[in-house]
């Protein structure tokens, strides 16, 4: 097979892992939907009633968080504009993952307060909460060496580091999401309903989300 | 900065990962021993005690598959004989940790069993039984791509999924593994205990061996 033929498979392959990290991310973005609108009673931050604003943690660290972080990876495939419009949209993309996320945070310690157990004890918590810092962390030394202005060489040796530290976060986020639905679905202590089969499927589409906007981006190193 | 120093600098971070990686996963390896042995009464699969049964499954699906399924994976860093000796090492490494993953999960059904619980309800064991699966076709196709002769076009095509989807392999392997530590750990209801602080930093060190393994192996592609 000739080189040219090569890269055309690999840049279509990678083209196609963006779609069905798509259509993974926005399945389970619809059954997680379903499942804290439908079975768990709805999502409200300022509310009197503690599942409702627990809702809001796992609403907004999925649908916001790790999502946005899988859509900003995914821009230099998804948006037809400029390479320095495209950095602008990856930045700010994560910079709104990251501002959404604190609310999301805030919204677990704001439910704990209310029913007065003790913060940051599981292990979901304990990856949770390491893999926030550290995006956070990711995002500065993103900021200062992509967009501040550097030389083309510091540029092109943190690249790899960049680009392989910002996959390996985004899976650390999953396992938090996946550690978390666990949890939640190991003290409701249900086994085959139909409420504990959605929060099965929620997890296997953010897993698969997470794996294909992986694949996706490593995939496209290649072409 | 010169390519040469780029290439030198990638070269000599890969291999500190590889030592990153291997500390991490020894770690973990203890800290399973020391909970398993000192918290949970043992390790025995032909046992009446319906514990010391279960305990064979997190032991074995750690510290022997994902252990092993690492290590198969830095063969190409760590083992310093041919290349065509790497490849028959990573092949077997990987087939051995395939064998013990299928009496770890056997260990499992068995302990079902004994308690009259059902099978195959939980995240956990929806994402274990749909990665391990895919590692055996991983396995298979490895083999009939890489080790019975191909063209070197073909093989060339291949390899950057075979990569990939190896390192995402990984990734699902460990998030099977910290949902099963969380599903356990949720079940058993302690909080600030030593034995849950100990089941948090077996669970972090298995996620940084995941991620160290990655990157070794990511960074070292731009070598």
């Amino acid at each position: 097979m000739a080189d040219g033929l090569v890269t055309y498979h690999y840049r279509r392959s990678a083209s196609r892992l963006t779609i069905g990290a798509h259509l993974f991310g926005v399945l389970a973005f619809i059954l997680m939907l379903i499942w804290l609108l439908h079975y768990r009673g709805g999502i409200e931050y300022d509310s009197d009633n503690v599942d409702r604003v627990f809702n809001v943690h796992p609403f907004l660290m999925f649908c916001g968080f790790i999502f946005l972080v899988g859509e900003a990876m995914m821009v230099y495939k998804t948006v037809p504009v400029s390479h320095n419009g495209q950095k602008f949209f990856h930045m700010m993309l994560h910079l709104t993952a990251i501002c959404v996320g604190i609310v999301g945070i805030c919204a677990v310690f704001k439910f704990h307060d209310m029913i007065n157990v003790e913060d940051v004890y599981s292990l979901h918590s304990w990856i949770g909460i390491g893999t926030f810092c550290l995006f956070g962390l990711q995002w500065l030394f993103g900021l200062f060496t992509f967009i501040v202005p550097q030389p083309s060489e510091t540029k092109q040796s943190m690249l790899p580091w960049h680009i392989c530290g910002g996959r390996a976060l985004l899976y650390m986020a999953v396992c938090a999401a996946l550690t978390g639905l666990m949890e939640k679905s190991a003290s409701m202590q249900q086994k085959h309903t139909r409420e504990n089969h959605l929060m099965n499927f929620t997890g296997l589409f953010i897993l698969l989300f997470g794996v294909f906007v992986d694949l996706s981006v490593a995939l496209a190193r290649y072409v």
